[in-house]
């Protein structure tokens, strides 16, 4: 039997934008309160939260005061300065753990431990100047895209490269910073699977949903997937190797590309994941329920679902439908509480409700 | 077209309970913010509002401080002082408006209203005094209910009269405040309607559930609630009746007692209703969000469910059972974050899916 937090026991977050605001009103929902770590002023995450800290990463006086004050810590984003979590996992335990955070924070480490599990990844290679580059192009071939192995995310710190003489441009535009090339993959689609697992290593799967990007940004994800009984099967598996073989304790997003050859990796996400957004309004348990629950030592949610759902991401100036889409009964609206709707900032979601669960 | 809230508004809620937790929960999903108005030290509502008032009904500076920083105000419960409500309402909106109020503050107000408008209630009588008491004992017989007009909950202000000689210490239970002595009705089962109005006068009802009392505290509420179509038609137009006439903005709950001659009109509560928590995992829009759009002015949801529940409130040491119930995989937890579970206190609910709606 493994310790399971109390109602009343405090669940700390790193982060605190729209997940650390919706962990929030999970972790409500249980009887625990949230307290945000946040070096950004008026997080979404302050309005629905019990406490706030306002601080940077490198400040070590309040980082300990935060850890002080919680039970339990857990981050809503893998970009977490690593010595901000050397410091707090010497005071209070961090899940999920390290591991997946040393992974996924690092996307040339992050293939390699895909490759050493068995699971297929397009092809790769770590490049650090031009001649790693040159070589890179040799053995993977083009088109391919150059990314930061470090901070990306939504489509940010990477470049295509669509020919061996787009090379030099799309190092530059990556300004020196540590990168890996990868190559194309041909796939049908994209899905993802929010997989979770227990502190006592139980582990539980959303149904996949079946995402299409816009600009580089998630635009919807649709719930069931277009997935054979097989793929089905393989994706959920897989998803339990990658969470099994790292010790993980948490809700974990893992992309899949579809492809004939079979599913391949895109990437894992060791936190709640906007692909699994839907599961607010398609399960009985959410994602960011399941979350709190394995973080807190409880029993997981056992992730079917009740419904049919396409989310829908709402981006900068999407926002401006939120009258229109009030009206439509088949809709429930999330919006995260953020003042400006500049280009590219993902403002809300809304789940539409398709039906009963087919 | 009426007056739409914006993303960003601020929601004035009088009450820290569990009531208005869920409520604060349910306008961050539409943007908004919630400032809590509440005299007792840490409300569960402020674990997850954006700001916290803790000052008397009576501190006229805190009242105008707060109506000062919100956009419209609404409430959690109806035994909020006259006095602060009359200094608010020249301030901000309150809605729910004042005739509600006024009406539910009172039960002999209430009853008069609902027999005003053609609906039935038990036989009652005004008692102020044991003339009163003897009078409406000989007129409406035993056994019968001496409730106090005002302030009363769970079954508390009450004392059962089962002949008339316990007359004198059911006066004595309610040690002298104005009362009402009420009938008994022979009634098969008790349901209720949670029903709202919008600002633009649309109406909308959830389905009605089945309520099982306990100790007089509410045990569960089912739903479908065992009605014949014709009995479901009535209880729903009775409730957008009350709500009309009212001139009502936001969630009501009507509670119904199902006899052979027809519906009987128990009471009426102008807020969200324990009856109505189901809906959280019942429907797309809950009873909470539902609240929250009315008072905001914006488009109700249609009240359809998608599953059938079972909600079971946690009273005192039932909170005991949430491990073994965090197992149950048909089953969603809603705690209030309440530190001591003394008897009688409702310290959460669950909410058991039975299944797609029948």
């Amino acid at each position: 039997m493994t310790e399971m937090l109390l109602p009343g026991a405090v669940i700390g977050i790193l982060g605190g934008g729209q997940l650390g605001r919706m962990l929030s009103v999970a972790a409500s929902r249980l009887g625990f309160t949230c307290h945000i770590y946040e070096p950004g002023a008026e997080p979404p995450a302050g309005h629905v939260a019990h406490r706030l800290t306002t601080a940077s990463y490198e400040d070590e006086a309040a980082l300990r005061a935060f850890a002080g004050s919680v039970d339990v810590i857990t981050y809503e984003f893998e970009n977490i300065p690593a010595s901000a979590l050397d410091f707090l996992e010497t005071l209070k335990p961090i899940r999920p753990g390290r591991k997946a955070l040393r992974v996924s924070q690092d996307r040339l480490a992050e293939k390699a431990f895909l490759r050493g599990i068995g699971l297929q990844t397009a092809a790769f290679a770590a490049v650090d100047d031009e001649i790693d580059l040159a070589e890179a192009i040799d053995e993977i071939g083009t088109p391919a895209i150059l990314k930061t192995r470090r901070f990306g995310y939504d489509g940010k710190g990477q470049a295509r490269i669509m020919a061996p003489a787009d090379a030099e441009a799309a190092l530059a535009a990556l300004a020196g910073a540590p990168a890996v090339l990868e190559g194309f993959v041909e796939f049908s689609h994209e899905v993802s699977v929010i997989a979770a697992r227990g502190l006592d290593g139980e582990t539980a799967c959303f149904d996949p949903g079946q995402n299409v990007h816009r600009d580089g940004i998630l635009h919807t994800t649709t719930i069931p997937a277009q997935l054979s009984a097989s793929q089905r099967t393989d994706a959920v598996l897989l998803a339990a190797k990658v969470l099994n073989t790292l010790n993980y304790v948490g809700v974990m997003g893992v992309e899949l590309f579809v492809t004939p050859g079979g599913l391949i990796v895109n990437e894992i996400a060791p936190r709640v994941h906007n692909s699994g957004h839907w599961t607010q309004d398609g399960c009985l348990i959410d994602q960011f329920e399941q979350h709190i629950r394995a973080v807190a030592g409880w029993p997981l949610g056992d992730g079917r679902r009740h419904s049919d759902i396409e989310m829908l991401n709402l981006i900068g100036d999407d926002v401006a439908q939120v009258p229109a889409l009030a009206k439509d009964s088949d809709v429930a609206i999330h919006l995260y509480g953020k003042a400006e709707a500049k280009p590219g900032r993902k403002m809300g979601h809304v789940n539409r409700r398709l039906g009963p669960a087919t």
